[in-house]
């Protein structure tokens, strides 16, 4: 199945809610630390909890780095506990050129084997282009971000009148023609949204930043819907999978991800 | 000791090439491929033949990623065989934000023990903090890239007047209160870093792009050396570790790090 088509696929079912496996080792339930990979053994639980209402999940590679071998075999582990129909994002935000880009497309897609990848435009065409030869996956580049300091680049204007991230936006929809791109833009910037929608144009679009970042789903699922545009996904992390440290925490879980679901498509 | 320090040591000695293990599996001597791990036992190789000429080690990523667990488990035998005083360059290019920047910054120095970084400016400060906050650590800020497409983002023109890297070595500079930032310059730019050098003031500078990409070693140094400037690193990666595939190949290796070496100094 085609990355887009399992994008597709959840949002005719309702869904439009991306559960970030953020799994902070720090942040962990108590009850789960004596496992010999607590990470893994979270994860395990909320998928368990979420797979019925999830659109898609988004692995955060830091976390995971962080932990060296150890976090590199719960990510593995983890993928393989997903259910095949779902997309799966790999949030790595990588950037490269050349011969190096080439292998990290050939690592996330080919030996992890994700559906989709976050990439920073900084380095330009080069950088996307072994990525976007995937035909069958979906990569999504960074647009506007959630945090404050998007002011320091992002939102630097250009010569020629747009904002660098508009630059960006223009530019991912010109490479768009085997139609396997997105753009990441953060659902705190509600008001850039709603001004740059039809920039968006077919690109599908990741928005991380509800919840703990303090977006709001409700008014940016809104925007989407009443623009008739459904190819969104609405990344909820620590705010979902921390929403209870109890060792009944996987019940409160599913209940949030009902809630999200709900919320967006009231 | 600090990465500054490290720097310092090897440029007084004469070295500025950083050798870049882009240590492709895919072009490694046919005579190592029957070893369990055959990255690691190829890097060993190249760091016995260098490890008296070598200014500084950069590991790229890519390469280890794309092989998984026996990647990392590579990358990380790898590092316990580069001398203590030598500069290790963690060429991961990462980005993010918040608690995931953090995270990336635990993963690369404080469980690998790197001494440096290469990061992506495009979310701004935010993305910098984490890592700028190890101040005995050295964080190279991507600026003006060796690749073609530098001119898709990299080379477009702010309304005030900065092209979009100059922007950013100029906030790189703004940032560097603790010394601990740098930047990164593609060495096929020649001429833009002719122009720019003014800009770079105090900060080091790591070039790639000499040899199989096309830049001129000798007329980058030059540049440098005339200004009186010496905290520069000139990486060279697969024209070095890929000189010669016979399984003699530490000889040629040797030589030519000895060449570029003097080429640099001439």
């Amino acid at each position: 199945m085609k990355a887009i088509e399992k994008l597709l696929l959840a949002v005719e079912n309702g869904k439009h809610i991306c559960v970030g496996l953020d799994s902070d080792s720090d942040r962990l339930p108590k009850h789960l630390l004596t496992n010999d990979n607590p990470v893994f053994e979270f994860n395990k639980k909320i998928i368990e909890a979420t797979r019925d209402y999830a659109a898609a999940y988004k692995i955060n590679f830091a976390f995971y780095e962080a932990l060296g071998i150890k976090g590199l075999e719960a990510l593995i582990k983890t993928l393989k506990l997903i259910p095949s129909e779902t997309l799966v994002i790999a949030d790595a935000k990588r950037g490269d050129i050349g011969n190096t880009s080439k292998k990290y497309a050939q690592s996330i897609f080919g030996h992890l084997k994700f559906d989709s990848v976050t990439l920073h435009p900084y380095m330009g065409f080069d950088s996307i282009e072994p990525f976007k030869a995937y035909k069958a996956k979906l990569t999504f580049i960074l647009g506007l971000t959630s945090n404050p300091s998007a002011k320091d680049f992002e939102l630097q204007k250009l010569q020629n009148g747009n904002f660098l991230f508009q630059e960006v936006i223009k530019k991912v929809n010109d490479w768009n023609e085997f139609k396997n791109l997105g753009i990441v833009f953060g659902a705190t910037k509600f008001k850039s949204l709603r001004e740059n929608f039809g920039l968006i144009k077919n690109l599908p679009v990741l928005l991380p930043g509800v919840g703990a970042q303090g977006g709001g789903l409700k008014e940016v699922a809104d925007l989407f819907l009443k623009n008739k545009k459904s190819d969104f996904l609405v990344n909820v992390s620590r705010s979902l999978i921390f929403a209870d440290n109890s060792p009944n925490f996987q019940q409160r879980v599913r209940e949030k991800i009902i809630e999200l679901n709900e919320q967006v498509c009231s």
